[in-house]
């Protein structure tokens, strides 16, 4: 069992926490707003620092680049105050540019970022794409353990975060497919229970069709992961195909759809929400 | 066990009408290349008129509106020899338009487009979206049977030439999305077979994903549903979209990428190259 600081206890943090503790480690959190670190019910430390100080492993899971930069460089982060041989790992989605950053600061060091949503971080069934040397994958792979279904080393430094965005890009193109295709069948005046049993067994499958096109011909659009979420995580990959040269005409196209989303209200909305700027 | 006449013996008719001899049934062929209903090895009629006379169904499978108005409709078809009590079913994809004419002609029909292919059609394992009333339902599903593994009445006549065209609008968008986010990765040096570990049993899996993503990324497009078959398919539901008022963006934008790839010797290989179009 190993001493643990997490540090950025939100919706998905907060879960992921109590599953450590749960395991037997010891868990010290932080989070920017104090009452959350509280509400975990877990030691709280002041600062970043003062919670990774001489514990085996530092683990974060904030909001964007600024948050996590701020968290492990910035003043009282958790870099400077780490022991050598302890391991980071880091939940947060974004940019590859700084999961390769931290790393040439500290080579024990593991980009994970998560799919599965709150309800996976709930349960402890997250999916968990890492980045990062095989020594550094050695020492979080059993602590991650706590909270995943699957747990994937991909790659170097960098290749949990590109690999993250491969997943929203293929979802990014599932959902639009989806929805033209729910509302087609909705214009054509069409059974559409009969029309999913009809279809989702074969080449148009997909987990958005099984999960999500009951819920989207009920405009219902409460499952989480919102739009405003989903607009960070394509900006990421378009940023990211600016330096990798691949082509996104579909992503990009689906993150200016979700923009009129947005302006719809549908901000908080899960990502379902994309149906909803086609007209019925 | 029914006489059953098929006309349209392709590279799904053919399959599919010895199906039907192998189930029992009295089967006679026609098809308009002579040489292809004798390859069948059954019985063949010199028209469509001749096929059909005194039979207790008529199945058709061939290949876009012309034709299938040509061989029901047209000089020597189907519909003015066929006994009043037999039941009509058509498999090829075609529009709602025509199926409606022909049900309107002979009540006694179902529009029934088929997924699943050549390897479909040869294994009998072929799912089946089906329009038309419940009586000719009943009349044409144990038919069916014999090369089925799926078998939905959807609703009235149309309604499964519908469903089959909500069928491809989710595949253009699946697949557009599987491509971008196989290339992006390929960009990013990602190992494909990893990626697939770790994003293929979440919220980005899709049929076309998981049958793919490998053979795609090996440059292979040799699964038999051919692009051409695609952009009919994609202009069938485009044409239907304007008549009941669906918007499809990026349906529409996959069938011009289609015709990128049409031009780039693409024609005959199967959907998933649409990928080809997006730079390595």
């Amino acid at each position: 069992m190993a001493n643990i600081a997490f540090i950025g206890t939100g919706v998905m943090g907060a879960p992921m926490a109590r599953h450590l503790a749960a395991a037997g480690h010891d868990v010290t959190v932080y989070n920017r707003t104090r009452g959350k670190a509280e509400a975990t019910g877990l030691a709280v430390a002041d600062t970043p620092a003062a919670a990774a100080a001489g514990k085996d492993a530092v683990i974060t899971c904030v909001g964007n680049d600024d948050d996590l930069a701020q968290v492990t460089l910035g003043t009282d982060g958790a870099f400077a105050a780490m022991r050598g041989d302890a391991v980071f790992v880091d939940h947060t989605t974004v940019s590859a540019a700084i999961a390769r950053r931290l790393a040439a600061a500290r080579a024990l060091s593991v980009d994970a970022p998560v799919s599965g949503g709150q309800a996976g971080a709930e349960n402890g069934t997250l999916s968990i794409m890492c980045g990062g040397s095989a020594a550094a994958m050695a020492r979080a792979e059993p602590i991650l353990g706590a909270y995943a279904a699957r747990i994937v080393h991909v790659g170097a430094a960098g290749a949990g975060q590109t690999t993250k965005m491969v997943n929203q890009i293929a979802i990014a193109g599932v959902l639009q497919g989806v929805s033209e295709a729910l509302r087609f069948a909705q214009a054509s005046e069409l059974d559409l229970a009969k029309v999913f049993e009809a279809i989702s067994g074969g080449a148009a499958q997909s987990w958005q069709m099984v999960n999500r096109w009951q819920s989207m011909g009920e405009d219902r659009f409460d499952f989480g992961f919102a739009v405003d979420w989903m607009r960070k995580d394509l900006g990421l990959a378009l940023d990211e195909a600016k330096r990798n040269g691949a082509v996104l005409p579909v992503a990009a196209l689906v993150d200016q759809f979700y923009a009129e989303v947005q302006k719809m209200g549908g901000a908080r909305q899960d990502t379902s929400a994309l149906v909803r700027r086609l007209p019925k």
